[in-house]
């Protein structure tokens, strides 16, 4: 599909992958670490960290050169994925613990909470979906090109 | 589980039911605009289109009284995810497509790209991943208490 949080999806594969990116914020870094913290079955962990290793998101590292254990760290790539995570947290924070969400994420420098994640302008005015205009960029292809060429929003409008 | 991000996942449901609320968001609203748009089976789409209004991130209206036919809109919760779709497309745009992605987001009353989402202190300062701690909030279970109370970020430090 052409359209680059669909590709991001792709990458990233399921929920279930996303998590493992959690997890790696959090600091959970070897394959045991991540097994006990997600009670997830063996085949499949390694079936997805072996697919964030494949798309650039994680590298793996052996931690001993005789022993044949493995360390799973974020790539730069991995690392920006930090907005869409917490994001996705504030987004769960307000809109499904009602503001008293299980985790508060704080600078650790201030130790006060970060700020809510919003979309702006360049010149910093807050934006809606109704301030947002979609036009095709350099990657379009002919659907695309068809589909945001006129309208400016999708083709309704 | 007792984490926000897994919570928010769970009620997206899976990649296609985000791509659902990305077609609303580029304005589609009927059930066959959906269907065209994605090419995506009738059943498939009805039970994906539902769960999102049994979780109040769409509302179904009937277009005319005397017709079955019905339209589909993000609530304010569904209006939300806004910067989850935003920095999804940006993370995208920037690591999948090199800068070149198929679609640019515009603030429509300046026509310049919207701002890209960074994750900030309340001060304003740019955080990475290693500038953050976590804390457990009010809605921390014992096992999130556990794990976050100590460390701080997951219990590696």
């Amino acid at each position: 599909m052409n359209c680059a949080a669909a590709q991001a999806l792709e990458q990233i594969g399921d929920w279930w992958t996303l998590l493992l990116v959690r997890e790696a914020f959090y600091g959970t870094a070897t394959f045991s670490e991540f097994q006990e913290r997600l009670g997830i079955a063996r085949n499949i962990l390694t079936e997805r960290l072996n697919a964030l290793v494949d798309h650039g998101i994680m590298r793996r590292e052996q931690i001993r050169p005789d022993v044949d254990r493995y360390s799973y760290r974020l790539t730069p790539k991995g690392e920006a994925l930090l907005p869409v995570l917490v994001s996705l947290m504030q987004w769960g924070d307000e809109w499904i613990f009602d503001g008293e969400g299980p985790l508060r994420v704080l600078d650790a420098k201030q130790r006060k909470p970060i700020r809510t994640l919003v979309v702006e302008a360049s010149d910093g005015r807050r934006l809606g979906i109704n301030d947002l205009r979609f036009k095709p960029g350099y990657g379009a292809d002919e659907q695309t090109l068809g589909r945001f060429r006129r309208a400016g929003n999708g083709g309704t409008g």
